[in-house]
């Protein structure tokens, strides 16, 4: 398969995804509370929609490719090759009828993220990324389809940095306060955005992007979409953040290592 | 002037704002801190550019109207007619890149919110209202236009609400301490939002907006989008909200009244 074709079938499979979604978006929908009372984290119907499509595209064209997903067991999950999927990133945003979910699709080759996507069907946009490399495409103001390369911005010092979290509320007690430094010496903070806060941060908008408790399928397709800005993602210990949880993401190293130093210190 | 030609003028200024907006959005800002680091509130060229631009519309076409906006001198602001415009409401969001800013333009009577709009030009949606009735228009996934009516849901409890604020750190510590005893009983909490949030309450999706510290030009617009859909916009002690401060919208009189108790308690 051409590289060509590769960013085709992952194309396909956002647009499977996406037509799966939209219909719940902004409409009723049936919700359970999966994780009994911890934090609200609601299941759709459209994510497991969603997940199902992929799956079953992938398993027809890649029978030897390994998926995980956020809805369903994991399949050949010791694969050379591995789909890490999450039809819906940012379920808050999605039931509060935000724009700022997206679906999240990565794949791993030997368990590193090779290749990621994420797309938001609302907005129609598409951020991508293989770790070398990233772009979005949109549309423009008439409607039409564009797309241009992803760089991240430069940030030397604390004082100039825009940082987002989710919420602090998902964090820890002792990680709030670890982050609350953070926010205090940053020059703006910001809350909300899930997915959304990295890609603005792989196209500049944001310096750091930091949060706790996160899944592999929260974060493996946005770090080659990030690196690829030309920013970093590790944990907060400054280890792979591959496999989630505390996680920072920067667009500069320069401030990385500034926020590392207030998040440890 | 006719119901018909009203509306397709609040439409004109809207467009034009956002047309002078657009161009800076997710480009590089001119930035400066009015507040001095009080609070990070940036105004950009796009905000001047925009709101002289309605400006000069609305003194053309009525020249006895008055204009109070967040950049410019107030206008006749003791008019019979007062227009109260924000060119971008959710300037953190504007400057992060993020869809959920909008611009806000409201028209007074006798000094009551009487009309409103919020328009965000990214995503191509409207939110209008005038107290008796609310409706959005937006594109569809194959991007014609679309209108439709805007309804709040019915929320009779605090355990099936969802609360937004645009964060918590921009209330007073007091106020932040009364804000999370409604966040404590709600099911769903959620920051990040500006304007978006009273039109997603608009909407459906969203019961309850809690904030503080508003200006007039931030909830006047809001206003009439929110009660035409059928919910209720006041201050923190019940009082008229067209003057800012301490606001919370509900989309039912129920939950309004449960969380002010809890405000209040």
């Amino acid at each position: 398969m051409t590289a060509v074709d590769f960013e085709a079938f992952v194309g396909e499979l956002a647009r499977a995804a996406g037509e799966a979604v939209r219909p719940f978006f902004r409409t009723a929908l049936s919700m359970r509370d999966k994780s009994a009372g911890v934090a609200f984290d609601p299941v759709t119907e459209a994510d497991r929609a969603a997940e199902t499509a992929m799956r079953q595209m992938i398993m027809e064209t890649f029978p030897a490719h390994g998926i995980v997903g956020e809805e369903f067991p994991d399949h050949q999950p010791d694969a050379e090759y591995r789909w890490v999927l999450d039809p819906i990133d940012g379920t808050k945003s999605f039931i509060c009828g935000f724009p700022t979910w997206g679906t999240l699709i990565c794949l791993e080759h030997n368990g590193r993220p090779a290749y990621g996507m994420m797309h938001q069907p609302f907005t129609r946009e598409r951020f991508m990324g293989d770790g070398a490399r990233a772009s979005w495409s949109g549309l423009n103001p008439h409607g039409t389809e564009i797309s241009h390369h992803l760089r991240t911005r430069p940030c030397a010092t604390m004082a100039e940095a825009t940082t987002m979290t989710t919420s602090p509320r998902l964090m820890q007690p002792a990680e709030r306060d670890r982050y609350a430094r953070v926010e205090d010496a940053a020059r703006l903070s910001r809350y909300g955005g899930d997915c959304y806060s990295y890609c603005m941060l792989a196209a500049g908008h944001v310096d750091l992007v930091i949060e706790s408790g996160l899944k592999p399928y929260d974060i493996a397709a946005l770090i080659p979409i990030v690196t690829g800005a030309g920013g970093l993602v590790t944990t907060w210990d400054g280890g792979d953040a591959s496999q989630g949880g505390q996680v920072i993401a920067a667009g500069d190293a320069r401030v990385h290592e500034l926020a590392l130093a207030l998040l440890n210190g």
